[in-house]
């Protein structure tokens, strides 16, 4: 047999070198997790209820696993369909061994060892085994949204709401001051931003009630997002989260934009330059209203969203059809943000760019903003979405480390619909520790073992907690 | 002296680890060879001469070497041009010690090893005397193109035609029940797409006389297609073959197809808009009629064709002037399997992004339009043209396996032109042990030794015997 | 304590195989430089006067480091602003510790090290002591300009300098014959291709009178471009340098130009169209121009300039404000290189695409427009910018020895403003031979080691020295 396939779970996972597995041991292994981007649903954690089953718990929601087990060729009803989470359950276990290289595989294992000390990994075999010790497990242990939480010492969620959202269960968990980590919410006003969608009227109607604001004007419209905004300070959130597919920055003046909000709240068709002209000027608006209250501004970029419009059509938006769009210039973004800086009403900002090629690029545009007094006041994201894996990660230190300082990240976020995933930040924790030990062991960075505890505390915890004023 | 410089081949090439050593001995090295896609010429492997010599061999069709030879200024009468295959062999055999880092340097080395056992690396020294041995091997082996596929173990060769081909050869060899590679061809339908070359109409009449069919109407053109993929389909191909340049998919009526197919035919000059047009419908109808008749799509997306067009018109099309084009979006592709995959009619689907850049972006957009019931519908084909070395495999592997499970590869291609490329199915799985070794070395997969070895019979062989239905 | 934090200089830095140890200290590490493209200024180097202190070396005109210090939120003060030296170094220094993976921190080691034989990485603590260390140093060595290129076996520079320039310094320092580096000028006529800026008129006028020739016409502007340019080539010039943003070719008649020059000419608000048409025809015509007399034509793609405009209308041109443009289409530049190649009129030529991810279509391009007679004629330029360091070589070693024969490469220029640069050629070296290293270790090169040493010998020097006739 093969050293390595010995079925147990690695300690030493990604951990290729002696400094590193020594960083990570001595430095970031035990630091606190602020998770400052996800899409967890805040009544599951209001009501903190005991999870079923390890079915429910990868299944329910997630849509990394769904297309993974598509590309498979299992039958729909047991991924999104009829099928019972056990049922699932054991689809995915099927295939699980197939996952060879995929973060799923990772993911899953890391899962497995850390909420339920399970060493082996998943196959067909085991997987009623498994499905019956973690069933005990989380009934023995009251596995739970908060046990998840605190296991894995997360001292801050920010979940992501519409302005139109209530935050009714962050008000009520402000007033729970047995839990141990806070509860903030992402302001995410994307739905004000599609005007060329057909419930964009609609909505307007819903935010107008919400703001208790009348809106029949670009300039009412932001009145009321303002308004809502205050909502979400008011409970301490300082992050907000804009979503945009292909974006073109396209100049524009009051009447043009004035016409293009009439039409669209009317339901006309827009056209392609009316729609770039209003996405231009909300971007504008929104990051002018993020700036005055103090909000960290994150565009997540270069989404092609809904890209088998036939399935979407029959099991619903986000259930694994997006895809990556590759039109966006830099420059769109660029004039953006050289817009709100030369006004003085540039916000700190993160830019996620979904088109993993583009990062070096993001980066350095990233650098080019920022200025005296804020640390990182622009800069790029963790990898996101498809790029949130070793691969991605590495490829992001590799690469950005030589055009953005590193060091002055605010490191790793789940963007997880999923409660059990953690682990995600340690396993981004072990590649930063596996780079820094590599560039140590190759004699490209020679500095105080004190200087580079500094960085890793800070990349894992410290300027996330400074950036966004948590 | 160096350790590595001493003048040998190596069998531990590419394998860098234990684990990858070992997987590739005791599971790939002797799968047998599914040889999906390539150009070699069927009367050749019909006839199945002797060659003549390594100069012949190696120098009379393949334009990366043509290619290579020029950047070192060699003159062109030693590439393409009046100079014998023995000086042409000459020629590059001084440049041979120089391609440090380049695959030909590779497949050359792997092609001596295997067909004729040769070590030592070629020179401009060692030259004649490699020739001289060469020739002898030739000759007493009889080493004829049959030879040669028999030696790699080469069960099946898709070779390339145009749907108005007669597929003489093909049906001379079905008869031949010797022969133990099974020569299928791909049906290619791109001159039928190309309504801007000045050569469509009398292209389209010759479709015509093949089909014995009129083709007055763009319907007409589909009819002809179609009975001429049934002829494909006789032999027992499965597969079709479709280069596409660049790419900009364009909605379109009926009315405007007609309109610019009867221009096309007149001859005249088509604008880009109508190019797109019917370039967008030719894709679509021409990808229903794989559906109905059970063949896989492949997609070669991306060339930047006759780059330079003086030295094309002195050499010809396809002797190393061709380039990357690098303005097809994402959403073009993903807009025509859209189209199809809503009205239930999206074939399996090969995708080959020539812009190595773009892998990922494929490879999610793939998975967007996988269903149940088949294993991988839609899939990322193995790293194409000027990325089908150790370095473009090794990227695609860590690329996609996060975004793709890897294991369900139908594996590499020679898309060759010469009988002595198998060696880069040996290449891709080296480099395919090699990664999966290397994933189990640092904790990132711990299933069972039997799982790693399905995967890897599968991506070597079992994966494309069923995807094509072999 | 770990080994490596020795908070040591290590000589083995980037060569982490034996190999690539071996093949750089015995072929590389005492070649000479050959630095064909920077920014110094000739005056500087004609006074040769001594540096006042390693602030002014460091932070005078470095962009890199005023960009890093930047993302730190370092007030302006301190980089470009009103402190002194000595106080910018101090605030450089802080910053030093945590510019991990950064190419500033190993630059600087390098400089530390080679110039002043310090091994110890700067920090705030030892910063003073540095400081008074190579003050003292400066003085007791007179550390000139001309110094610092002795020290480095600099044979050739080439400093940067537009038409309208009287190359007094070049002159004058032909005559001083005991100066051990020829200082050549590359020529540069961005100026004259910017008919879109505000200054365009008034520049045409000094060009007019440089070069005592009217230029009332398209034709004219050639003529005394023409006219200037062999000025460059008295002092035995053979380079040029052309600095092109966002480039889309557009046919054109000479009506067109005619026209778009006489609006440039009065001052008038181009159209994209006309500006996109101007610069094709400028880059053709230029071509021919350096064609005829001989000239290496540098192309410099895919700058986005001036990005963040509040800063640069306040602090300046090139301040560190400048990213990357990702909407040249490689067909663009194929459209340029094609048209002069068939008219015999392409001179050589080397491409520096700024967008890293384009490096392989752009090798795959030029390897498309080499020609017997030359070696590389068109060829791809060292990693540029935003590219140049050990990440950007390093792929660009990997990516694109695969797609045009590394060993023709012309090799490093440190493309600075600083005298203190050179050792970025040391680093090149260092991460070639380790490249090359890993290739014979992993067996992918067995040729001889007389061999590797000429190819190692030729990227570091003999290449350039033949490509530009040093």
């Amino acid at each position: 047999m093969l050293e390595g396939m010995n079925g147990h779970f690695s300690e030493d996972l990604f951990l290729k070198n002696t400094t590193g597995k020594y960083l990570y041991e001595t430095y970031a292994k035990e630091m606190p997790i602020l998770d400052y981007h996800c899409h967890l649903l805040p009544q599951e954690i209001f009501e903190n209820k005991e999870f079923e089953d390890l079915g429910e718990m990868w299944l329910a929601h997630d849509h990394y696993k769904w297309r993974a087990m598509r590309t498979f060729g299992i039958e729909e009803k047991f991924i999104t369909g009829s099928a019972s989470f056990y049922e699932k359950y054991l689809a995915f276990a099927t295939i699980f061994p197939k996952l060879v290289g995929n973060p799923i595989y990772i993911w899953c294992a890391l899962e497995l060892k850390r909420y339920f000390d399970i060493e082996e990994p998943l196959d067909a075999e085991n997987a009623p085994r498994i499905y019956a010790m973690t069933k005990t497990l989380i009934a023995q242990n009251h596995i739970t949204p908060r046990w998840c939480m605190e296991k894995s010492k997360v001292e801050v969620v920010c979940t992501t709401e519409d302005p139109i959202d209530s935050l009714s269960y962050h008000y009520k968990m402000r007033e729970n001051s047995s839990a141990k980590t806070r509860i903030l919410s992402a302001y995410r006003p994307d739905r004000a931003m599609f005007c060329e969608k057909e419930d964009f009227s609609s909505y307007i109607q819903l935010l107008s009630q919400a703001a208790c604001l009348p809106i029949d004007s670009f300039s009412g419209l932001f009145k009321a997002l303002e308004q809502r905004l205050q909502i979400f300070k008011e409970i301490g959130s300082t992050v907000s989260d804009n979503g945009i597919p292909d974006f073109t920055w396209v100049d524009y003046t009051d009447e043009e934009i004035a016409s293009v909000f009439e039409k669209a709240l009317r339901g006309e068709i827009l056209s392609s330059l009316e729609i770039d002209r209003y996405r231009s000027a909300f971007l504008f608006e929104i990051a002018r209203i993020y700036k005055r209250n103090g909000f960290v501004m994150q565009l997540h970029i270069g989404t092609y969203l809904d890209t088998n419009t036939g399935k979407v059509a029959i099991i619903g938006h986000s259930t694994g059809f997006d895809c990556i769009d590759d039109s966006t210039r830099i420059k769109s973004v660029g004039t953006l943000l050289d817009k709100l800086s030369t006004l003085g009403e540039l916000p700190k900002t993160i830019l996620y760019p979904l088109d993993g090629t583009k990062i070096e690029a993001y980066a350095v545009l990233a650098a080019g903003f920022c200025e005296g007094g804020i640390r990182a006041k622009v800069q790029l994201g963790a990898p996101w979405w498809f790029n949130d894996q070793s691969f991605g990660i590495q490829r992001q230190f590799e690469a950005v480390a030589n055009l953005y300082p590193l060091s002055l990240s605010v490191g790793m976020l789940t963007d997880s619909r999923s409660f059990l995933s953690y682990p995600r930040h340690e396993l981004y924790r072990r590649v930063l520790c596996n780079f820094l030990g590599s560039l140590v062991e190759n004699g490209e960075y020679f500095g105080k073992e004190s200087d580079i505890a500094t960085v890793i505390r800070d990349v894992c915890y410290y300027n996330a907690k400074a950036f966004f004023s948590f």
